[in-house]
Formats: structure tokens, C-alpha cells, sequence
């Protein structure tokens, strides 16, 4: 099986996106590209970002994150886009946050539809990603604890791997040997 | 008419993205979302990004930029993505730099097929743009000036702006009331 | 007269920094470090820093800033240690903003008593600043306009520069010429 | 004892910075700033900062740093400038790295001298500091590993920390409690 997508799902802090960077290393010299949510933020307007924008992403002070219809349609139009790099040729690690759970991965399937996909869920136990989140210091403090679990809950994997003990290098090795 | 992509193409430091981001205030409550090639060259892998890259895009000493087969492959694959995106219904204002002249804008036109364009050409003089490179302090110097009028040779556009005497916000003003 | 710190004011979004770092580039082979508010309060601990931070600098959504016993403390070793390094054999830009007008000066000149100051105000019209706040993108909308002329009041300057119709670079040639 | 100063010295990778945030947030409510080499090197004229630069800090594409007599001479100063923010009753967390071993801490030594400091060091297996500068994925390949040893030769600490298996909220815990 040849993938041309790997979907990275866990909670914010949990070492998705330096997984996807060490990916990018260890599948070399087959190029992988790498987008994630932050991308997808970084390019709506300011008005949709950050608290009190009921209708984009709002980032809560307890860590909670809140998403309204204007972003879930643009959420929705992203992953189509994704889908198309993929069958114009290119390879996407994709770094996400299924903060719907079950029906973000259902979402993101019918988006990725015919396209060879390895489902992976980048685990890491709250405590430990509330530390790192304190450590980046460029993140809303408490969004680590509350995404650690829920984000997984009813959602099936190809492979799961645990940052909590597992250097993110080593991740991307035990993920590459899938793919 | 009723736009759905909008391609802003300029030399480095010519203003593009702050254009594009006071389009996407101008424009609200429409949500635009905005990416350009530094979306894509950030997604790459490191190995493809920087001086020494064959395959994938490398900036030179002296403010040259040099592009290799994979970059071509991706970029290729990532215009793709953009008009999906936009054939999903969100509205996307594009920031490119038209290395290639007449055959980027013709790449770009044959992804976007279908869609309703507006062309952007953003001009700067090149010693003003040099310096706003230098102003910057995140750009390799030299680039301002190599790009400012090569990338529009050729090109043909709906409309042109000229940053060189007028404010991004009055740029965005100008093009909004295009759309 | 050979000057060792050139202190910058100006409201936010007004060019300090672009100016800062064009000066930088105007007088070497003269090395002039340069360091801003925007330094000290990346140095802060994340609980000092944002909105509800009663002790710490906090930003409103109005674009007001707000500023704490504990900041008032830091920012005054912060000035003692810019006089240092310049006493130390460093030139320094000092790229500030000064929310308490006169007094901010006062506190300013104390610390860098003893030191050839040149001192700088670098103006912007508010609507102009305003339009640039939002082409940047990464600043709390209303700043610019908050500060833009406030800050001047009541400071005394030996040169001043308008930004909003001549370029940084220009002005820092401006300045340079008066170092 | 009442330390004014902390000061964390590691290679590239090993986990300096993170420890520095953390550490703020346990020691709060005192209050901490952090900065360091980092904060330096984006203060200097671009022209002094990147390959090819003599004077300067340059790093070669095997990840070795070189550093000229113009940086040494600011690098003094700004050392200079932390001793009197720390006398001035700023507490600080220094951020360093010793690229010149002993040779670097003495001059720290000298111009912390009266000061209560900590000398901290911040260790990290060779191997692992690489996997995590390629997660980061914004560091030249190669500083990690150079460094990892290097910078401890011969270097006196009051305590060590190894960030190999311990998270980095962990060692601010460990550091704090002799604090």
C-alpha cells in the first residue's frame, strides 16, 4: 500500500507537529508536505480569530476552544483542498485536532475519499502536555489538559503513539514503518 | 460578477500580504481566508527549503531564488488544492510571486479553470522595496529588488495597484471595490 | 558628538522597529544593537502578560494598554540594564513606547544619565498607523490609534520623522544624519 | 540565599528555553524574566547575524558556530546590561550558551559578580537534542549535537539537570527548590 496521506490527530501540545517534522525527515527522499489547523487559522481573517468571534475560532480563558458556522464551513472547504494536493500528486502529513471527535474523523474521511490515508492517533497523558504547554509558553494555558483525551473518544486508528515517554523522532520511526 | 479567487502577484516585500489582510478586513462580513508560497515553503520538508536545495527552493546570496523539479511538483499541487478549496466555497485571496512570469500566471490559470479570478498585479518601486526589506529584517537581501519587476513581465491583470506611494489599507480599498 | 543610544517613540504600528533596523543597516560599519518594549515583554512570565494581568501589562480589547506595580519595577531594571550595556561599550536603539509621556521620558533620561542620547520621536498619522496595524495583522486592533499621538504629549525631542508619507529607510538616513 | 540570577547553560535543543518558562510560572508570584543568547543575536544588525559573517555570529551548515570580535564585544555588554537589570532588582533567568566552556562562565562570573547566582546546567544525550531540533524544525541541523558536550567541559554548576528523560517542568521543579 502506497499512502499518500497520514492524518496526525491529538490535542493541542501533544507533539503532533514535531512528529510531522521528524516525518518529513525520515521519509526522505520521497517529499511529504505538512499542513495543519494552524495553518488553516493563520489564514482566516483577524475578525475570525481569538476571543469573542462567534462566528470563526474562539480560544477560551480556560483553555476551552469554541467554533462557529463560518469556520466549520471554511474547515470543511480546507479539507477538500487538502484532498486535491493529495490527488494532484503530493504527499500530506496532516496535523489536526478532531475536536468533534467521531464526526471530525467522519468529515475528514469523506473529504480524503479514494485516497490512500493512515489514520494516527499522537497520544500524551494531560499532565505531561499541560507541562509542554507551559514550556512553548505561546499557547492558552489549559487547551493541553482539555483536548488530551477528548479529542480521541470514538476515534479508530491505524496506529497510536504516546509522546508521554516516546521522543517525537522515535514516533515518526515506529509511523514511517507503517507507510 | 461574483469573485471567488483573488491572485495577488508581486515581488518580495512589494506589500502583498498586507494587502491581503486589510482585503480580508475590507471585505467582511464576506470571510476571505489568504495563503501564498510562504504557506507552501513553510509545508515542506527542511531538507527542500534553503541555499544547497537542488530539488526544492533555495534563496541565494544575492536575493535570487532558484526552484528545483520536486518545489515544481508541489507547488503544482498546491494550486490545485487552493481552487478546490475555493470550488468548496471558501473565498481565498492567493499571495504569489510569479517567478516564472507569463507561465506561472498560466499554471495558475489552468488550476483556477472555471473560477471567477480577479488579477492583481502589486507593484513597488524596487528601491522602496529594498528598503522595506531592510526594514523587515526577516528577508534575504536582495530579493525586493530582483523580483520587484521581473514578476510582472508579461503578466496580465484585471488591476494594479502601486504600493510604492499608497498604503495597503487604500490598496485593498482600491481592489475591493473590483469584487 | 558621538552619540550612544538613540531612543525611538512613537505609538504602535507608527515604524520604530522598521526604522531600528534600518538605522542598524545606515551606520555600520558602526554596530548598534537594538532592543524595544516589545523585548522586555517577551521576557515576561506568561502570567504577566495579556488581558486580566492586574500586575503585569495587560491589553484591552479597545486597544488600550495597561500597565501594573510589577511591570513598572521591571521596566525600570530594564532601562538601568540598556544604560549598562551602553556604558559597557554598546551602542543601543531603543525602540519604545512612551505611555506615560513625559514621565516615561524622566524615567528614561534618569537611567541613561551620563550617556549621549539622541532622542527621536517618530510620528504617524493615526488613520495611517491604524491601516498598518491591520497589514500587519499580529497586533490588538485600536492600539495604533490609541497611541499615536498620546505618546508625544508633553516629550521633547531633538529630531523628529513623520512615517506617513516617507519611507523607514529614508528616515533612518534622517536620522543618521544627526548621529 | 535569595538568588537574583539563574543562569541555564546547554547545548542547542537541550531544553533551555522551555525550562525558562516553566521555571517563571513555578517561581511566580515572583516574578522572573527570562532572556538570552537568542534575544542577543535578534538585537544585532542583520549583517553581523548568518553565514559569511566575520564580525559577527555565523553558523556553518555542520551546525558549528563562529563568533567575531565585534559579537564578543556585545555579547560582554549585554552581559553587562543583565547584571545591572538583576541589581536594579530584576530577577532573571539567563538562557546561554557556553560555546567558549569555562572560558564563557568566567566571563559571566565577572559581570554577575555580587550577585547571588545559580549556575545551572542543562544536559541532554547528543542523540535526543538532534531528534528535537529536527522537531523543531527552525534550527540549523547539526547545533544540537555539536554542542551537547561541549559546552559543559570543564563548566562549574550548583546543580545539573538532564532533559533526556525528564520533562522540562520537572527540572524547573528540580532547580526551584534550591532557589
Amino acid at each position: 500500500m502506497d499512502h499518500q496521506v497520514i492524518v496526525l490527530n491529538g490535542g493541542s501540545s501533544s507533539g503532533k507537529s514535531g512528529i510531522a517534522r521528524c516525518l518529513q525527515a525520515v521519509l526522505l527522499p520521497e517529499t511529504w508536505l505538512t499542513f495543519g489547523t494552524d495553518t488553516l487559522v493563520d489564514g482566516l481573517p483577524a475578525g475570525l480569530r481569538g476571543s469573542g468571534s462567534g462566528a470563526g475560532i474562539g480560544f477560551g480563558a480556560d483553555g476551552g476552544v469554541s467554533v462557529g458556522e463560518a469556520f466549520r464551513a471554511l474547515d470543511e472547504a480546507w479539507a477538500a483542498g487538502i484532498a486535491a494536493m493529495a490527488r494532484a500528486g503530493a504527499r500530506v502529513v496532516v496535523d489536526e485536532v478532531f475536536l468533534g471527535g467521531p464526526a471530525s474523523q467522519e468529515r475528514w474521511r469523506r473529504a480524503l475519499d479514494g485516497l490512500q490515508v493512515l489514520w494516527v492517533g499522537v497520544r500524551c497523558a494531560p499532565e505531561v502536555a499541560a507541562g509542554r504547554e507551559t514550556a512553548r509558553g505561546d499557547r492558552m494555558a489549559g487547551m493541553a489538559a482539555a483536548q488530551a483525551e477528548a479529542v480521541h473518544q470514538g476515534v479508530v486508528y491505524d496506529i497510536e503513539v504516546d509522546t508521554t515517554h516516546t521522543e517525537s523522532m522515535e514516533c515518526a520511526r515506529i509511523i514511517a514503518a507503517h507507510v
